[in-house]
């Protein structure tokens, strides 16, 4: 960028924050109130503040009245319905249907399996009045739907013919938590996609729970730019009723943390034992209960995606989940400019954007509004987290170029517009890599394996997820929890939890031979493998 | 056809029907008890228990243990796909953004629009625990979403700019209506969507209103083959704190009954001055209330598609809502078949699904069962509505054709191999309009003008839907409902309920002048308009 273009910038800078000042004053003009643009707080600094401003100031989300509950508006279901178009379709191919199962489900279905219902029992809404009458029993609303479908899956499954089955739904869910509620995070209601399957055998279920991790690994680091770590639960944090589950579980720089990106259950014969899915097993020469799976991600992987993402100046939109991911934004229209000029101007800014959404499938939009001036644009845009600015000004016009601005380093790239197309096409491309790349280069200075329980604390005060080696048992998953909380945060803003297994990596660490002496001291039993270890969302 | 092939096909059938009938004494041989293939009733003599079969057995729906609760089952659910692909796009078009509301709303937003909450109030389901604690405050579950939305509306209304305001969500709703529950039809809760707008001018507003009301009706007309009037509600009809509600109307023919198929309604200032929904008026200079619409189309039109198109061999399959849109059955593999032309019959077969879905966009699948007979395949894929049959035999390959089996006519199409994919797409356009045609000649015949209230119970006796002049008030719509109902069923099957308005159709009646008498001769009252009067659902 040439020195006349930066001094133009900070020009408009300035005027807009001028604007703004304007705005914010206009109370006394009898206007209501403008919401200040940018963010009052840095990422490190007051990270839960900042996080509320980014998801308010972002417009990603409202506030609402219900406690626990939040408007998700538009800048952030587009997220949601780009994860939605590349996981309906992918899980299409495996030969997976969408349905609808009732959101209400009676107490006796709900109870029927034990392990499960003594998860979600504390948690589940109750609907006890319609109208003015009191209902005859009470009806829970669905915190999962296991209970809800499998009475329905013993119905359908008469023969081995009638197996797999495979649906899933797009749904929302409730689960009334008593803990703080934060955005996306925990929420009283959320939506989800839940996939509840039924096979004949053991080995065709357990092959499609790691098909679906891979597409749950895809959905992180295709479309959200997020690296992730394939993994088992432990016992203590597997799914309540599953043989076993699998997840992805993600890092969040800022703070160290983990947080759990979407889960794939095997759940054995627990379900269909209690609910009597059966069928004529064809090897067995008997009747067998079915093997089943069910798998959710839910809209929890929008709040992982700012955490990791966002920065100072807002959010930063990886460009595959961004509903607009280049703003075109004509620049230097001054008293100076011709008429013609710029009429000119803002033709072949309309044509730019006309040209990146019909040949080249570029989600872009011309912002022209002639109320707020460039600055002003740029703020609000960054602040959104749109990947690409495109800047057009006479003197880019009069050289055949538009200045591009990458949202998530800052970088200015001028491109020419001969090729225009092809080259912000590649430029995402880019961005998605790069935003990939910083993240796991964080995550992977902070994933250390460590062998003593007394170093772990400092380690995760230090931001890290921890490799130890681990017996796999509950008690002693407790005992390190234990061990590892802080009476006092060690430092502003870091947390006091202890640490909890995020996953056992299906990926073991390399060329470190696996200890016997769980990282417990006190525990006699012979570690299973390395668990990741950390502070957790 | 061939007489070869007819006798072929009869001797298929028949076996169908005796492998149907050892499937159905299953049980001694300790195998489950098989769902009887076929309707028991036809859709005339009995018309509730026809429904009931329909939607179990062509897999629509399975029944819930929550009253007014069913499963969407995926067959049901791909047409509800089919309708969200097609009205998501559009309403995109006209600029239209998803996003999520919570589904609670507090008591005090559902209150605070009396017409509005007093027509909602009895069917709203409320929570009041959550676990095993008592919530302080009861909470409501959305029946519509005007009340959880609006108090944001104003957060977000601050400035002519920010207007329009367009959203649309889909999401479930529940209404816990205590009359007899009907699968799609009447249910506790259900799916739609809900656009929700705001504009600064009442134009603006209106012409939205008829812009979503032509998108409704090509829901009903381009996707499920249903010819609908489109019309006003009258003043007792419309929704509760409309200014005006527009709607489509479909006809049954099998009972004559109206029902309703989508409604968008425009609400003028009545919930922006409840909920203080306000902009700077450039025009007028001062604040204003925003003018607001509300616009809905729920997974009764699934509903509306069974009723009216179904037979009695079961469900009808409007073409382009359809999941399977073609079904190939390999036919003629007898004992005298050699294997190798065994094998190119599959081949071909599989080779015939694979260039119509991939050349041609086609949804067809091959069923290739070879542990039930051709025959009853067919009885199946009727069953379930499929709009074409393939069958493809050993003759059929010699001749370098297939037979297509149209379902809604049971016509018998020869198709040449060589130009199959065309012809198949034509011929699903053909079914369509024929669909279309099919009911829009028997609800013409049975949409008669009327003006003498005294004719108007004979004429819904004959399944009529009434045109009649009316002067729109609601006391007058009472009386014209009581003097219709009728105390016992003329006859067996027909309704016994009195007439309400449909709607006041946009187009009235050519070439009748409007007469000054209402149809209720005690009136005095200047007729408005003929408005179109019939049973409903």
């Amino acid at each position: 960028m040439g020195k006349e273009q930066q001094k133009q910038q900070n020009k408009e800078k300035k005027v807009a924050a001028q604007q703004q000042q304007q705005q914010n004053t206009g109370d006394e003009a009898g206007t209501k109130k403008q919401t200040r643009l940018g963010l009052d707080v840095t990422k490190t600094e007051n990270y839960s503040e900042w996080y509320s401003q980014v998801i308010v100031k972002s417009e990603l989300i409202e506030y609402y009245d219900v406690s626990g509950c939040y408007v998700i508006r538009p800048w952030a279901y587009s997220v949601w319905e780009h994860i939605q178009a590349f996981f309906d379709a992918e899980i299409k191919k495996l030969g997976v249907k969408n349905c609808y199962f009732p959101m209400f489900v009676s107490a006796a279905a709900l109870e029927r399996e034990k392990t499960h219902v003594a998860d979600f029992a504390p948690e589940v809404a109750w609907v006890t009045k319609a109208g003015n009458s009191d209902l005859a029993v009470p009806i829970a609303i669905r915190p999962t739907s296991e209970t809800v479908m499998y009475p329905t899956f013993a119905k359908w499954c008469k023969s081995h013919r009638d197996l797999p089955i495979k649906i899933n739904q797009w749904c929302n869910v409730v689960r009334w938590e008593f803990k703080h509620p934060t955005p996306f995070l925990r929420t009283r209601e959320f939506l989800w996609q839940e996939g509840h399957t039924a096979y004949a055998t053991k080995e065709e279920a357990e092959e499609e729970v790691y098909d679906i991790l891979n597409l749950y690994a895809r959905v992180y680091t295709d479309l959200l730019a997020i690296p992730v770590v394939k993994g088992r639960k432990s016992e203590k944090e597997k799914f309540a009723g599953a043989d076993f589950t699998t997840t992805v579980e993600a890092y969040v720089p800022v703070n160290g943390r983990g947080i759990q990106g979407g889960t794939s259950h095997h759940l054995g014969q627990n379900f269909s034992k209690m609910f009597n899915i059966e069928f004529d097993s064809l090897v067995k020469g008997q009747a067998e209960f079915v093997h089943q799976n069910s798998w959710g991600l839910s809209t929890r992987s929008i709040g992982a995606m700012v955490m990791i993402h966002g920065d100072d100046t807002g959010l930063v939109l990886p460009p595959r989940v961004a509903d607009i991911q280049v703003v075109v934004i004509p620049v230097g229209i001054t008293v100076k400019l011709s008429d013609e000029k710029r009429v000119e101007l803002i033709e072949k800014s309309d044509a730019l954007v006309k040209m990146l959404k019909e040949e080249h499938g570029v989600r872009a939009v011309l912002d022209q509004r002639d109320n707020v001036s460039p600055g002003w644009k740029f703020n609000h845009w960054e602040l959104k987290g749109v990947p690409i600015r495109l800047e057009l000004g006479p003197k880019d016009l009069a050289k055949e170029q538009a200045l591009a601005v990458v949202r998530h380093s800052g970088q200015k790239v001028p491109l020419p517009l001969a090729n225009l197309g092809e080259s912000i096409k590649q430029l995402l491309d880019t961005i998605h890599a790069e935003m990939y790349k910083k993240v796991e280069q964080i995550r992977d200075e902070h994933m250390v394996i460590c062998l003593d329980l007394e170093e772990m604390t400092p380690l995760l005060d230090k931001k890290c997820v921890i490799l130890a080696p681990f017996c796999g048992r509950i008690e002693c998953e407790t005992s390190i929890k234990d061990f590892t909380v802080r009476e006092e945060p060690a430092d502003l803003g870091t947390a006091q939890m202890g640490a909890k297994t995020l996953c056992i990596p299906l990926e073991q660490p390399k060329d470190v031979q696996l200890p016997e002496q769980c990282i417990n001291p006190r525990c006699s039993h012979k570690t299973q493998f390395f668990a990741l270890f950390g502070r957790s969302y």
